[in-house]
């Protein structure tokens, strides 16, 4: 018998929470929820269309854990607790084996958070993943894009240019290295170092679309604000490392690919000892990448003291194809 | 210029709100709102895709209508009162034109309500908008699906069979009666009349797939319930009537048909008097169409006392083609 849309959400979707926080869950007309009180509400939506922004033929496993991990890297950009999601999915086809996949890894990612999925909607189309989280964070501590000010120092958590290299040798054909794949299908969204940012960063976002082209957000709602960047400084796993020595172009990559979800941030040079603490807290590693300048734009210094001004070339949606190599 | 994701953003869905719950709205990695204290949030999400849940050709301020409405409808069956909305739009290529059309079809009636677009996404893809809506309930007080008691009297909101007759119309290619193409386009959701409900109704359910579909989804939350209708109850708008003297077919979609968005809801008999005096207080009329009885299953009672067992046929997403005739 093909599965409607009810039998799908019964049995891939509909999972017991363990959270007391919600009233009414999924089989209603909507989820009923508890916010804690003297707090502020974080909403993130980020919707994955297949062939756009992920290849057709991606695991469907990777699909579902990255559909949630993205969102939940804008909540941990915020500094916010995650606590409920809804999915939106829409598919061509019931496949069983395809939603078992895809619910294993969705849930996967959303257990490690103890979040619970609490409304949805399953229709028939061109498969796309839509994913609304939803959090907290004590009133007015929410970071934001704006705030940066002149001789903050510019952080990265983790590693950069991972998931672009992956994509690119995918994309080539190529033999894949186990380490940067899983950077591409499985990122970690950084929501211990997010939270423990608040009330220490001075301004937070979480690179999607590549370094350059989210630190440019940044300065954009800081007027006036440029950046330095120091090149020996950005963080690289020992994987890129290996493969940099023989492919230099794959630096593009750390700049300017996508899929990253590391938090970039700004916070006052004296904060630094802070930094350290909470990186030894939560493993996750916080990297001193530049400093806030007067001069606007963006500029890339070698070791040996070369600067070259940069800009984005992040991907954009509808925007003519660029002439890069692919 | 091509519009980009950004650009479109600017030009067509950021608008400025007057509500002094949005923190941070649009533009940052997520939305930061403030929730009343001492309520519940309440939170639903429909997607509609083009060529399932409307016609490729459809008008795109009714696209922009009605994804907010079928949204609303789901709060109005919660009694919540809406707040903030966010939207995941998926669009083939990026005309202004269009998105010009569907965003003042969106915002006439979001600026109805008040209600603020706190988010979004735009992506590229197959036309698909997913629309995700938040709003709230004082404790204890949202309307569920479940509650319903044997003896109960058994309501819809407005008129049953408009919005299925007027798709009939259209993909016959019929002249079209705009009075019933009203009801399909600009579906007007039964807030006033779902808030007004609290404490009041026993149960409730927005009817989105068909009287029948979910009138058999407020019975499965009241296993071992039955419900009766009288055919002769159930209210139809005088263009429905007309159409219905030459054409009783139309009374498929009086039953099954989708799209009313209409409440159906169960209260005690005792409660009329109050129920009419919220109908008079909304302007929405309230009907009641029967009973709640102890059989399973739902029994249509003609004007001549003949009973006769049904059983629904709304749209199914994934199902098999059903064998009637379209």
């Amino acid at each position: 018998m093909p599965l409607d849309e009810f039998a799908i959400i019964d049995r891939f979707f509909r999972r017991a929470s363990r959270r007391d926080d919600v009233c009414v869950g999924i089989g209603d007309d909507a989820a009923v929820l508890k916010v804690p009180p003297a707090t502020e509400l974080v909403v993130a939506l980020d919707t994955l269309v297949a062939g756009v922004h992920f290849p057709e033929q991606t695991d469907p496993f990777a699909i579902g854990w990255k559909a949630l991990a993205v969102n939940l890297s804008d909540l941990a950009a915020m500094g916010a607790e995650p606590a409920w999601f809804t999915l939106a999915l829409t598919l061509p086809e019931a496949d069983a084996a395809w939603l078992a996949e895809f619910s294993r890894g969705l849930f996967a990612l959303a257990e490690e958070w103890n979040l619970a999925l609490v409304g949805g909607d399953t229709t028939r189309g061109p498969l796309t993943v839509s994913i609304q989280v939803a959090g907290h964070v004590p009133p007015g501590e929410a970071l934001l894009r704006r705030g940066a000010r002149v001789g903050d120092a510019l952080y990265v958590t983790g590693t950069l240019g991972d998931a672009a290299a992956a994509l690119r040798d995918w994309q080539a054909g190529r033999a894949e290295d186990p380490a940067l794949r899983g950077r591409l299908d499985r990122p970690a969204p950084r929501l211990r170092t997010g939270m423990g940012l608040r009330r220490l960063a001075r301004c937070a976002i979480d690179i999607s679309d590549g370094l350059l082209a989210d630190l440019a957000r940044l300065l954009a709602e800081s007027p006036g604000n440029g950046a330095r960047l120091e090149r020996e400084a950005l963080p690289l796993s020992a994987a890129l490392r290996r493969r940099l020595a023989a492919e230099p172009a794959l630096w593009a990559g750390v700049l300017d690919g996508g899929d990253d979800y590391e938090l970039l941030f700004c916070a006052s040079p004296e904060r630094e000892a802070e930094l350290s603490a909470l990186a030894a807290r939560t493993g996750e590693a916080i990297t001193r990448i530049g400093t806030i300048t007067a001069d606007s734009g963006i500029v890339l210094e070698d070791a040996d003291g070369r600067r070259q001004v940069v800009t984005p070339h992040g991907y954009a949606h509808f925007a003519p194809p660029q002439e890069e190599s692919p």
